[in-house]
């Protein structure tokens, strides 16, 4: 069972309620903090995990989703032009680790000879594991602290590790080896079976059993802001004719989120159900655009072209760790999974997703669904356990997604397919109509676990329809 | 059209009646040779293209796959310890391409200044293109032709260039960022149908307008000689009862080659058809395992845990440089391809495939199936066009595998299902008989083109089946 550190979850609209372009956060320069007497200077980095309401001498807005709390890694670059690096982030800002490691601060025994910031993604980080993670993080939740002078009082590090998220250029985090995606969630599963297989038996038996997933494509995953081009591929033949030829005409937002896995397996060598959260690093929002040439061509080996043209990803991983205090009992599993799959400890997350879409031509936003990741029916260990049971060997950095993240209500459901059900309902957006999305239209994700007085948020996750090439 | 190089395939089977370990070539230390009279030494580098039956000072033996004719290239270590370094079969031994870059001999425009061959895997190379790749050929096939004393009279450079290929680890060539496994055998298509989906309709519709492909697992891609442990997974539940669990009860090869994927293209820009075959490197022989756990979990998202279990590729690529005098028509295809499938030149290469298996706790090898790549309904360029069309980048070492190639009769179907009409017809194999496999069986493919003097072959792609983790 899961112990809730939080009693409540009132206010977690307020984490939502902020649209991602205005997570602005007061421009004044970084300054020694308000707190201080609050957080005297403490000796034991353990205390401050301990510190329910920890703080930063970087200003952190209170709606910001990146807390001393959090401390997500991504990689970002200065220039056009120069080295990509890691950081993490915090309130508006971006702290460079390629310099907290040049200047010896990473001094833990998992990282005190470790180059795995000076590289251009996080893989190396990731393949050290948990406890390298929870050393990095105690390091820098200390040195981010208030209370504590060694970067706070150093105007040169600080100048040179410390830089202004709207000043850097983000990248993808991660080389993915092999990106998976799963079909997680139950009422996305039902909604879909209810709209193509009938309301008879709309769950395929195997379903309850398995966490389906299929192997989907590494090369095409693109970071947040990325546009993404509509798909050209064959549609269904209608009577005698070929079949038709063209632009995907139901062009669709998938919401979900990834796993990015840490440390692999071997091949031959299944990750035990139990000690699969060791080998999963953190999650990111995703967008797995989908498109409607996927209907012909999906029998009998499943989704290609209608998938691969693009997925995005948030450019901020959040550590478990991070997203440990919003942890909440995962579904009751009825029939019970296999012994491979009973876990001790069933966990999801409490992480509130919302999508927009700023319709083509328009400025403004409109929120077109609210979700919740502990909506999932099978959980992320769940999913990284019986991907290895076969002996296939998972790798640091690859990517687990959990498949279309939909909610109970209709209200909550992860894609246009489901919320327009098939197109049949259209949404109204700040005056337009919308059954799918068209060329023009952005897409913005976020996703954010509201704290007591801080948030664990990831940002957003954003894409623009481009029209097919002629 | 194609143009036909030769006139008969008479003799092919002689390239396929030698067991791989027969491979054997007089064991005479280098020497300069006897032809060298028929090939006075030529000034034009282009005089070696022309050259039907040229020969290498390096003695190969007439069965031998690797002549100076083929020249795959493949990646090696000396010593477990040493670094993995490109090179080129030719006959028993391995030219050693790091040793040849180093000492200048790659002088041509797009090599003298490119460090391709100083990698631990050929990818950099591949992503030059074909331009690039003629000029290594041309240089190789001077380098090692009777005629050149460059190499041949420099017994240093020889001594350090020139390894026995019985003394050196053969290595993955290419690091594979995805890996895609199509479906393009109309006759395995069919019999699939047949045994599963009955003989009104075998074949479903759309495969006829599409060249059916799912992605598969990059990171479990190995090199031929590894072991396969068998997968674990969930079969079909009975009555009322929980799936199955447990070892993989039908555990088969799938006799498949793959194209390796040269220069990529840019995410939204498609390749088209006619252009496709320059994105194209080379070929290798590949197992694609496959457990029955697949039947189970396949619906409605395609293979996951049935093949991710591992897929067996052979270390030498042979280019379709070397390929090309044993192109040969592709089948008519009707209904006709929809424009961007249809091709000014439809082209296979007439590679001779064969399976043997060595049955657990024996010695000899008994030949299981006799095929061909020629059977293929759909080419590798429609397939690489097709899987860029909904804008999808591939990127080099990218592994396009063709499916199961089956032939026509029942003697050249590509699988153990096939070949035992899924275990309804058992196949005796010395004195013991089989429907699936069994631990301690070992499957070997082999490859071959048939030339007029010489032989363009794949070697072997081999594994062994280990039993399952308890």
């Amino acid at each position: 069972m899961v112990i809730l550190l939080r009693e409540s979850l009132e206010g977690i609209e307020q984490c939502q309620s902020h649209e991602p372009d205005e997570f602005t956060i007061s421009s004044t320069p970084l300054l020694p903090l308000l707190f201080l007497s609050l957080f005297p200077p403490r000796n034991s980095v353990e205390d401050y995990h301990d510190a329910m309401v920890l703080k930063s001498f970087i200003e952190v807005h209170p709606d910001s989703h990146f807390s001393i709390q959090n401390l997500p890694y991504g990689v970002f670059k200065h220039e056009p032009d120069s080295q990509p690096r890691p950081g993490v982030a915090i309130g508006e800002y971006v702290l460079d680790l390629s310099v907290i490691a040049l200047a010896g601060l990473f001094d833990g025994p998992y990282l005190r000879n470790s180059d795995c910031f000076n590289q251009p993604n996080l893989n190396t980080f990731l393949a050290l594991g948990r406890p390298a993670w929870k050393e990095a993080r105690t390091t820098l939740q200390k040195l981010l602290s208030a209370a504590e002078p060694i970067l706070r009082d150093n105007a040169s590090l600080r100048e040179k590790a410390i830089v202004p998220m709207d000043k850097v250029q983000m990248l993808l985090p991660i080389a993915i080896g092999d990106y998976t995606d799963f079909f997680a969630s139950k009422h996305h599963a039902k909604n879909c079976g209810l709209m193509f297989r009938g309301p008879e038996n709309p769950i395929n038996p195997n379903w309850f059993h398995i966490p389906i997933a299929y192997h989907g494509r590494a090369s095409s995953v693109v970071i947040s802001g990325t546009d993404i081009i509509r798909p050209r591929g064959q549609g269904h033949p209608t009577a005698n004719s070929l079949p038709y030829f063209g632009s995907s005409r139901k062009l669709d937002f998938e919401l979900e989120m990834a796993a990015v896995v840490g440390p692999g397996n071997e091949l031959g060598k299944p990750v035990d159900v139990n000690e699969a959260a060791d080998h999963i690093f953190g999650l990111v929002l995703m967008n797995d655009w989908s498109g409607d040439i996927q209907a012909w061509e999906y029998v009998p080996l499943g989704p290609f072209l209608g998938k691969s043209f693009g997925t995005t990803i948030s450019p901020w991983i959040v550590t478990l760790d991070a997203l440990e205090p919003f942890a909440s009992d995962a579904p009751e599993q009825n029939p019970p999974p296999l012994p491979y799959l009973a876990e001790k400890e069933s966990k999801n997350y409490d992480i509130s997703l919302q999508v927009s879409v700023v319709p083509a031509g328009q400025k403004d936003a409109s929120v077109v669904t609210r979700s919740n990741f502990k909506h999932l029916y099978w959980t992320i260990t769940q999913q990284l356990a019986h991907h290895t049971i076969n002996g296939c060997n998972l790798r640091p950095g690859d990517l687990l997604g959990t498949g279309t993240i939909s909610g109970p209500e209709s209200e909550s459901y992860g894609c246009l397919l489901e919320l327009t059900w098939n197109g049949q309902k259209p949404l109204s957006l700040g005056g337009t109509n919308r059954t799918f999305l068209e060329d023009g239209d952005e897409v913005v994700f976020t996703g954010c676990c509201k704290g007591d007085g801080y948030n664990v948020g990831f940002g957003k996750c954003s894409g623009k329809i481009l029209p097919s090439p002629h």
